[in-house]
């Protein structure tokens, strides 16, 4: 291997950034960025280190294992694309900016396919040569489609899932088969304005302000952890349509953005809030 | 009079602009700025104008009412100071921030005095000649507590009361007397986080983005309508005590906006929410 | 006709907005929104009515000239889609996002081509059946190279040009047969960083701030009246290359934000100076 | 000494983080937070640490000084209150903003005293019971003038000098004296707009968005290391002097950023660059 990303994160204690760095020394890797915090509130150490140089795998992941605390968490991934699926429901408008990115070679992924419970976004994904499946929920229970669902899903076996505006709630089951790989947007500034409908909420409220919220699903609709959030300024003259229609903009880019900082491997995971060196 | 300011709201229909500026134009008086708003929702025609020249108030406010649908509100303002009372309890950045811009003249008020259920910040109001009021809370219910400010209140007569960061829930009775003339700052963005430490209630959502709102203050606690709103970026690094000292300059700066538009009569309260002309 | 946009502009005087309205009641015309503004250093009137109803274009615009100051300019615009040439180079950000909205019709236009200076957006601008021009500079001088370039526009005769990233200076020849109908969007906050490379320019200048600018192209590259700014922060972490990627995101929305606004004629030009009614 | 911020800089080499925390460990100081960041330009390498724990200082250096490349340039800071002097001409914004502050020693300073060309400001500053000092330009040449006020600074013999709306320029030899120790309030988003009345030039240009930029003060005027920028929107609404109302406010609260980053040792100059870790 010859450059990598390394994740750590475990109770604090002294020495930990002297000890880590230590080993990567010794293994004559040098360092790109570092990046460590400490989280006063509960004293746990994370560290985000990018580096380059040949390294066996095994042998570094080892040794780091024995120099730190035995809580310790190693995640050391290397810079390869990574997998994903995107589900949709009608909107287009965060799925047109993945596949244009994508397409471009600036997403770092590979796209394996796009799925919707309807048909609109069809052409759309064609265009970019994606392969599209439409798994109606009509005439369906919740469960059974989405045992169609997640059956397509899991013939690519993705990394991590995007809902790029899917309209449908997702089952702890599904969720759970993906903890903190599955990546919403959703059309607001939460925790303002859970569930259906948050421009409609966000005129009756009369907010000066609206946004747009990327997150880590959990079991809790809206409750998992935030990775990126944007606004941007509205007054008494936005409808509610015109809302939702100036909020697209900001949901797309914040959704790039999170995807962006998730497969760089920028985001730990903790306590329901995430650490992002960026 | 030599200058005023109209605001007008009715239900909508045909030729409310023209029936308007051709009153005005017979007047021989000179639209200065002119903002009108229909609200779709609920067919609600809003218009402010700001006009100089000499003019008779009570031939003025008659010949329009007579042109206009019976159901119109009409207010006509003339550009002067007004009265205004501020409720503190510790925290000072909000009230330095008046005291300041009210003793270079940019506030645009008579500042009466200041009330606190705390003596801290009695020094800093001293500092700029203003009238201070000590109401100490300890040892009252609710009610004694309330009616002992409304007393000291009253006896300046202001036409609005500003709560500082006034730590306090006022009751119903007390806000019915100054309906849509109280004005809060919450530290939050609203309607996120309702209610006691909405920093701390950030900091354990993990938000990006923190806020402040500016509202007036009705029965339901922080669910007035918003005046104005805003807010900065946050990270993983700041805990919920970082937060609320990134958040003070947020809010005095909300505060101040807020209150320039209400005391230069930009401002029409409908359906709890703000149509705002600026 | 049955709907419209009214755009006068005109030196203020007394009366404008209820000569103006009262023609509009006269011919029982529906006004849906309004905006009034008085540029008080050149003592300059605009007003922006969109309206419904039936009218007789040649009679309402024949009354309005009458009843108005000589010098008056009136538009008088009907909701139609407007025919548009897009001419770009080799980035494909702004470009994307605008096939992507005109292939959902969000953008109100006829696209009628796209036109490059070179071959590698020829791919994506198919993928939306829109025809493609490319028109290489090799060993051609800038006039040669520019003649052919409207040779081919001036076959669609399109009301506006984007410049959606088009990184060759146009002469003042071709700049005043569209003139306050060609758009660019320049990758800086302008007037900082006028001309080549401005990321490269932003990041010497070690600026922690980086912008966008859409404005009309005069023949003063980068001076024309700005439409629409937007910015995003940076740090000491950015390289020159790092602020370009981040920037792109704001350079689309400005640039589509802009494009909305003049397409919905919203947007008068005065003095270099940009009056919008948004 | 039982606490201190490290700030070092030298050419990027590898094992310099490995190195320098084991200097730190060696001495068994608990780390606080840690932030490195490496120029790629010129091969730079930046680290600032906060620890606590007792340390005799001359060893620490020694040994830090010892174990890094010979070009190393080390700070060893204690967090102690820093002196420092104001100069302003007639505005208050900006000083009465860090007089509050400090009024409630949020700023970290001893502010020792006020200096001004103009008498103005002189009640203001005698309300927070800090010295003034009025030195008129009237009847002084540049060279004159500066020289009394340059006397007055160094009898407190401040660390920092702090422009908070100094309308005149500091002669070379002023500034050398004080390099990257004089912060100034520029009432532009530099480079934009440099030198005088920045509002009315932004007014002229029609520009969309105004901001402010706190900055280290070197020869060239408005040309130092930028500390921290901050930018709102404006209208073709806003006159020249409305811009400058609306600024103040970016103005004061970039500034008291940029001191609190200064303050707390943050802030390296490298190049007219500033590498900051917030």
């Amino acid at each position: 291997m010859n450059a990598g990303i390394l994740l750590i994160h475990c109770p604090d204690q002294p020495g930990l950034v002297y000890k880590i760095t230590q080993v990567i020394y010794r293994h004559q890797l040098n360092i790109i960025s570092n990046g460590e915090f400490v989280d006063r509130n509960f004293n746990h150490f994370f560290m985000r280190t990018e580096f380059s140089g040949i390294y066996n795998r095994e042998v570094l992941f080892q040794e780091l294992k024995e120099t730190l605390p035995a809580e310790v968490v190693i995640k050391l991934s290397t810079k390869q694309k990574r997998d994903i699926c995107i589900l949709v429901t009608k909107e287009h408008h965060c799925l047109s900016d993945l596949l244009i990115r994508n397409s471009f070679n600036e997403l770092d992924v590979n796209l394996k396919c796009v799925v919707s419970n309807h048909q609109n976004l069809e052409g759309l994904v064609h265009k970019f040569e994606i392969p599209f499946h439409f798994i109606t929920h009509a005439n369906k229970d919740r469960e059974a489609h989405e045992a169609e669902v997640l059956s397509v899903i899991q013939r690519y076996n993705p990394e991590f899932i995007v809902l790029a505006k899917y309209m449908r709630v997702l089952s702890t089951n599904f969720v759970e088969k993906f903890s903190n790989h599955i990546i919403n947007i959703h059309h607001s500034f939460l925790p303002a304005f859970v569930g259906a409908n948050p421009y409609a909420q966000a005129y009756d409220r009369g907010v000066k302000i609206i946004g747009a919220t990327a997150h880590f699903v959990n079991n809790s609709l809206d409750e998992g952890p935030i990775i990126a959030q944007s606004v941007i300024p509205v007054a008494h003259t936005h409808s509610a349509r015109e809302m939702a229609q100036a909020g697209k903009d900001v949901e797309k880019i914040v959704l790039a953005r999170s995807l962006k900082l998730v497969l760089s491997d920028r985001v730990f995971v903790y306590r329901n809030r995430t650490i992002i060196f960026d």
